[in-house]
């Protein structure tokens, strides 16, 4: 059974709004509004405990899943929601060995779900021409042990996209039909081009040039997640939700 | 770049609604109501190209998805939808090399899902105790190159889970409440427990008694997936869809 | 307590998609799969009970409702639904005295529900230029009693509206942008105009030229109705839903 | 053309946010964080007009709706939306003349909605058990001129309900079942029951008890209200909602 190193990271847990996302090297002491937390004396331990703060409350120490992880990289970009990555992973048919393309690598928080999802064998391609996203992309991903899956470009994917014979590819911009040509060279005959788009608008450009480009088999969605208060004799869903964070095009190239 | 032979399966699509999962060596001849397509003849060639049937009509040939799969097993059971098994892929974290347990087999649809996700070096152990769906799942699952990645036992998960230290696990049974635990004890501390609950119901019973075992971070949801109708100038939601597969609940186990 | 007359409306039910609206004096005996019913005989009996077909089969006699009044209009044209004139009403503070406008009288639907809440006292002046639609909404209107209310014109809104100081005005046109300006000198000033979109772009526009002449507090909503079926120990939403029938745009005229 | 009184209600508007529901008579002056705004000179004047305050910011001077009306009525008690006392008045078909009953005078929102749309001539007999309540609502409903149809009566509507052959029953009570025989007595035949349940437990066990006292055409239905920020070349869903309010039961007492 998996034991808790100095390196590892955990999940200090109390509910949905506190959780922190640690390590014992790092941060040896957390402190918190509940107590301090030993973190260093949980080495050597497995996941899956109680602990206690120094105020006498307790805390619950869990390995972090890929979405704790994800949902914890830099927000100075577009979040990538859970729903939305795992419906591309599943759509584009991601997976251990996947060769997969991304114009937009913002936070990274994608670029690490596909990591995640094409390790090993696979390798992510990820372009930006912000030299700083990238820079703060590539630390998470160090950070998290994603790196060596992901090869970086700080370039202008518009300009061209230099991999060939891809399985799929992401596009998460502003102007995601300014990619089309360009990821339409670098991706296998009938491999899938996702995208994310905030706005209508982008969808319907967006469609209309993959139209023109010969994809075939488009289709526009979003997914609501809605969170559910399942509490005996009184469920009923939450109150407030995320009700919109992007819609996702998928289209298919045409060799 | 990928060629097909006679014993790729090929998906020929003319839209949304028709389309035809096949392969070369089973249909040499494929018959439609748009005329008959030569298979036999796309042999050595590329996905991803534009056909015509004997009556002139164009086809495309396309490399299939995990999705233009997975819809395709058998629906004498539950679906699953892509929506709900993309997400809980990511919520579990399964990828190459996880260990995951699923207590109804069904059609093997999310079963050949995640057995898509765990390879190489990861297995998914499957039991039912319907030999019925477990033979048709085991079809399914060889016919599309992923048994090997399964185990499949015909045998009652209420009664004990033989596997220790699994990764994940995924119930899509009726009284999911009484599969809490025997999974239980064959969880790794901290690992995630999903299940697929159709009803309101079952999501209140089985997350008290998630409660009532320890089982932490306790979470229901629903993916609603709305198809938008991209066109230049009209775009809209689609007029009809899907409005509920099921309620997906989440909790993770203490050591 | 009101007895059925040969002119009166009877909602004869069995489900929720097998019931018919008719009168005795119309349709003395009611042909169904079900049987044949002997409507004349109702006549002098109360609504609200069970009656028997020649094939001893069970019927309910209930009173139609607006919304099974509205619902039953033709369908050559945009149907209104419930959700989304209760809204407009609400939204709109129509009710007894209210003089509204209405550009699309189209099959007479939202007509009809204006009517029966500016009734006494108020009147609805309905607008369009295809002189056959407004035939059939007069035809239905005068059927179900509502036609006293309302003033149809068939004359082009576009180029102007007649009626001065008006509480509220519904435009249902494919081009509601086009009727901004002519709708903004029939209002009060401060009163509601709303608008049935189906498409994001309509909105777009429309709001756009809302904000050009002045209108202010605009709002751009759509209403999801999901069914539910409730029934004990295995509740959960209906399987299929109507996923979208329009977006609802409404701003304030300053004067 | 209506002018502002000093006892006229005039909505005091910036944006969605910020807008104030006062009388000149009330408060002559005005005090905000955008200065302050002479509501005494407004006397005489129209509605739909800007103005500026002391610090020569612009706001605008609108007449209140009913839903600018009812969503200020104290919110100590469940809160009734728009779109769902909208979609209750339409399926009830609650209009001028009406006599409905309702169960949970709560705050008087709405009573206030459904006395707005029985005026003139029809009535809305409102029981609650709570005196303080009824007394807050009483002060609302005479405040904005409603009182007059409204009748309320403080005591217990499970004990019995006065009033016969009414049109229509609103049911806003956290035990709904325990209301369904006293209002079954009260209900013309064929009349329309509604209730407003915010858990799926409530809606289960109304809708088996409206079964087992042989209401028919019972249905279940929640609306979802989802904003859209309609903005050119850049239109989108609001990024949060209200999730939800309440589930709609509806359904037909026999005779």
């Amino acid at each position: 059974m998996e034991k808790i190193t100095p390196d590892s990271f955990v999940l200090v847990y109390r509910d949905r709004r506190r959780k922190w996302l640690v390590r014992p090297s790092e941060t040896p002491k957390l402190h918190t509004h509940l107590g301090i937390l030993d973190l260093a004396s949980l080495v050597g331990k497995d996941y899956g405990i109680r602990v206690l703060t120094t105020l006498n409350d307790e805390l619950v120490i869990l390995k972090p899943t890929l979405e704790d992880i994800v949902m914890k990289f830099s927000r100075r970009t577009q979040v990538i929601y859970p729903k939305d990555i795992g419906m591309i992973i599943i759509k584009c048919g991601i997976h251990s060995g996947s060769r997969v393309f991304e114009a937009g690598t913002g936070s990274g928080a994608a670029t690490a779900a596909m990591a995640y999802s094409v390790a090993p064998g696979g390798r992510v391609y990820s372009y930006d021409i912000n030299g700083e996203f990238q820079a703060g992309a590539k630390r998470n991903l160090e950070r998290f042990g994603l790196a060596e899956h992901v090869t970086l470009k700080t370039q202008d994917a518009k300009l061209g996209v230099e991999e060939r014979d891809l399985d799929a590819a992401l596009i998460d911009m502003g102007d995601p039909w300014e990619l089309v040509k360009p990821v339409k060279e670098a991706l296998a005959p009938s491999a899938m081009l996702a995208a994310i788009c905030p706005t209508m608008n982008q969808c319907e450009k967006l469609v209309q040039t993959l139209h023109d480009e010969g994809f075939v088999a488009t289709e526009t969605l979003e997914l609501i997640a809605r969170n559910i208060e399942a509490r005996t004799g009184m469920t009923r869903p939450s109150m407030f939700m995320v009700a919109h964070t992007a819609y996702l095009v998928f289209g298919r190239k045409l060799g």
